[in-house]
């Protein structure tokens, strides 16, 4: 059980009862039982011990939608967690009770052309955790296949687990960009997406990061957490031919590869503008749907934009980068929470809110 | 000297004066003697047999610019071309007087990091024939660097090779798509550029072609070059959503990349909308500047925009293709002139105007 | 061995006993009954109409290994097999009976990081059809996973279906080549696969193809398939410098792709010297397990050497390519037998043969 | 050898007189005048400060020849070199006098193939500084093309600037392997040549990197300059099995990719055998020209090899990882001598004789 004294907890029978934040309505959340599917022997059952919010959650709770994809009905919240082995499947040799471990959160088909051909992500019948009308991992268990539960080292605890899925959209990014030593980057946006791709890409070996933004706060924050060179931006658009100027002469050498992390029309323009002929914009956040940008000036200087979608075989290089230091993303968890009704509540008024916070983490 | 009685071409001295077509303004192409440069060790001399008219000439006669390039002093027009060698310079071993052969227009600098990386279309220093401020090829010689000239294979004309540089956009762009057998395409326009980048596509493997444009007549030039299917579309932005369900359709299987060879809002956002998750959409034509286009959805399904800029080591290849036969340009020159200042004026005439002209090409 | 001595072909209570050909040891191979596994959720049971004999099933029957590959006990041999879909598992929704289907053999985990980056082909865990110890699929019916059957275009034979497994080998050594309309191969070795892999190379755009043998009939084979220039060389080793030259004549232009389908000393020595710098040798035949061959000049040309591994995600694309024309493996098919203990034995033996035969097909 | 008896180091006008170090027969140096050519428009008149001993110099030393490159008439020594600009070609815009500058030594044709196709290195037509017939750095003053000579950060000495070209070794091999964060790497063999791809390996983001050796003081290096484990091995054949085991055991997870740093049947054996199904060997070192090595089942699991020879656009890169302080070479520039007939034969005797030798580096 959760910490925080809740009331429910035990079945008649003294079995636990598994407690969970249900996603009910617009801006309504309430801790309720979800009773778990058996375990299949594949599977293994995980006590969930630290579960992030993501903008994405926020988004659902506000509006019960994003994207394509929309809450239908009652579903529980969460897809960025970490917790304990309790219990394994019959034919699961790779994990014991015990074990601490990370969960990626989408369980893709493995039948497909995507799958099959090594791009998961795109699996059009993928089920995520937390995605409607999947439930989420807010509770105090979960069942998961075991594939997509990855042991933490020793050196990396649950709430650094729990941020392998933030990260892995940073680490995404970089691999479709191909972020290497020789790649400057410039990254439009400085918000929590804009960070764990900031500090993918540093580990990815770029030498030499520039980071925008119209928020003093959060473009101190990219500072302190590495930075090369930071600009301050208008959410004018009649800015924009001054402000790549700016951007570029921040960089001193050509940008490489633009990461989008907001995804709106001024600053995809940015992007596009700003970076070397035959360079990348890889955008990331997404902002407006619906996009007025000079696209063609950047194809003709062979300028590519690519697109993310979740990510794939992440965990294991999150790990790697957490267990050696290459990336520390304990300075982006500014608040923490424990798991009452209250708590959540508060905890997603504050991740929403913005301002000092940038990643929300429960303890439960 | 061409073809058509020009008084010119004589110097006192009985030597030859080379004439040559010059844009003199909006709408004003004048013949006039050209002074050839000095013959470098590595240059050879051509006398120029076929000469193409391509859009983009149109476009500098009406307007003196096209992207970034602006005329700003009289300029001998031209880039589509091939003819036969006169003169060698000293240290030219390849080539020989007689010998046939299609030109390569731009002159990249071999210096920066783009030449020395295998991208030598993006050097900042190029120089193009034809391309302001450096003179074209509508004349009766043409100084140039003898790498940038390939012999045509005995069964290639004159005419072929200067399709070499229209070509060579289709090719590059297939390249940058990566076509091949695995890939099914979608070409939105069927103009000379959606043509070529057709017969480009079908040469690297392409097994399924689905060409779209507004124009009947103009699809039934596709479908007859081979086209696996054809749909007409209107330029109502309102009928999007029902056209890209029509041109899925007539693929009948995932569209793995699209080329948009018009460039406009309409076009671009129903090759994003078509394609599939994971495909690409190659940016070819150059209709509009700045573009309002669904950049997000397609971002997120990971359907990556890719530009080209000219083309680069595309001339041994397009001749291959022409050799081979797995390529025919032939019925795309719908017209031909000799060159006479009359009939300088017709060709371009009729090249803008359009209609059944697809290609348009001068006989010297 | 098969449980059980009960009479061929049906059961005591009239339902139909599963005839198998049982490898019992070296050179023999015995019809008996196979009970068929029980039919899971997402298999297919496939009556089978068309299996092909490989050298690889000549091989184990010989020598009851190859490889590292062990024959220990008793097993169903064969693994190149179309059929038709007879019974479908609950959640099969691709197939119904009736549908005619290919069966690719190999069923890989879905779980290990090859399998979910994209090269399930090198999974540690894959169990593949007639791989000991996995019973294979010369027998009356095969219970299957329904993801691993592809439904047959309807101008595609049984037969053409079964071609599709050597037909992959030929495949995914071209995709592991990167081949395209610019590449220009030679083959070493013209048997079965050095003729698959020509076809396929054929297929992917390959402008020219020179095929090396020594066996004039099988040189004349190939030449009757499609290859452009046929090479007779020696199995002297001293030959190898002269042989290298009259090959590279025979191409007449640089070697781009050379595929050792035999891999011999000599084959794989003549490949890694007539390709040209910066080209590829793919190692496809494994006739010396070590090999002695001037890989330091090679290497120090930067022509690199690729190795194959069965195939991956390659049957729609051989479906494809069957469908359309551009492959016709009729031809390969030399003899047919049917399913008694006299003609499995008759066909082995004439598989292992050689001479005139190249592929043996059973007719179930 | 060099035109004329002129007495050492001024010409009777008080000019200066260039002094060389001639390879004048087999282990045979001697100091004498180099006539330097005249300076191109695009050349650069640069006097040498630091000039490094190569293996590949004091194997030319020894026997006159290197692979196919063989020094039939007296030659300058030398390709490892930086120094001062004195005097720019009329066209050279990116340098002036004083400069300090890192000269990468082949120059390439820019008209074939190899080097519009971004492969210049592998240039037929390429000539490399002190490569016969091409007269080397060992010398007061050279003539270069301005484009190869790149301009020394601040922080970067010219000894650091000499480094390059060994670096540049390093850098183009874990290119061609793809080094990055995902890549464990194991390199046979400690000498200076796998010390810079350790060094490389690092900086492009290797995790874990396992180095070998039958020389323990070799390893001691390795283990200081950051390899994180290190093995001794023998030179016996017979070990290779057990050495395998205890490599990997070492490297306590799958590895990626091996270097051969090299080149014997040994140390290929061995990294063929020790990398994981789907990865890389990269052959770099050249001990033996024909191998005896078990290719087959290495490329039966899908491990490529693959080859480099020099280096390509690998400077500015070598240039910012010493002015990040990502790599730091010092440690390998072992014994320092001056430009005296003396110190020369001393310098080559010390590089030749190896022990704590690793770096000897000329100050001019």
């Amino acid at each position: 059980m959760g910490k925080g004294g809740m009331s429910q907890g035990e079945k008649e029978d003294g079995e636990e009862v598994n407690m969970a934040a249900w996603l009910m309505g617009v801006n309504t959340l309430k801790i309720q039982p979800l009773e778990l599917p058996s375990l299949g022997p594949y599977d293994v059952l995980v006590r969930m011990k630290a579960v992030g919010v993501c903008g994405s959650d926020v988004h659902f709770l506000k509006t019960l939608r994003l994207a394509d994809f929309v809450v239908k009905e009652p579903m529980v919240i969460g897809h960025e967690c970490a917790g304990v082995i309790e219990k394994v499947g019959s034919e699961v040799k790779t994990l014991v009770p015990g074990d601490r471990v990370a969960l990626e959160p989408g369980i893709s088909c493995w039948q497909c052309d995507y799958c099959k051909g090594g791009r998961y992500n795109l699996c059009p019948e993928s089920k995520g955790l937390g995605s409607p009308p999947v439930h989420g991992c807010l509770a105090n268990q979960v069942v998961h296949p075991a594939d997509l539960c990855f042991k933490l080292p020793d050196n990396v605890s649950l709430e650094e687990g729990a941020m392998c899925e933030p990260l892995s959209v940073g680490v995404h990014a970089c691999r479709r960009a191909n972020i290497g030593p020789e790649t400057n980057v410039l990254i439009m946006g400085s918000g929590p997406i804009g960070l764990v791709t900031m500090l993918a890409a540093r580990a990815f070996g770029a030498p030499r990061i520039v980071i925008v933004d119209v928020d003093d706060y959060r473009l101190s924050v990219a500072k302190k957490l590495g930075a090369d060179n930071i600009v301050k931006v208008s959410t004018n658009l009649q800015d924009i031919a001054e402000e790549v100027e700016k951007i570029q002469k921040a960089m001193g050498t050509g940008i490489d590869v633009s990461f989008d992390c907001a995804g709106f029309n001024k600053t995809m323009s940015t992007a596009l503008s700003a970076t070397r002929a035959g360079g990348k914009v890889c955008l990331v956040g997404m902002g407006h749907r619906e996009m007025t940008v000079p696209l063609t000036p950047a194809a003709a200087r062979e300028v590519d934009v690519v697109g993310v979608f979740r990510y794939k075989n992440t965990w294991p290089l999150c790990l790697e980068f957490l267990r050696s230091g290459k990336i520390d993303v304990k300075p982006l968890i500014t608040h923490r929470f424990g798991f009452s009704q209250k708590e959540v509540e508060e905890a997603f008024e504050t991740s929403a809110r913005g301002g000092t916070a940038i990643k929300v983490m429960f303890n439960l």
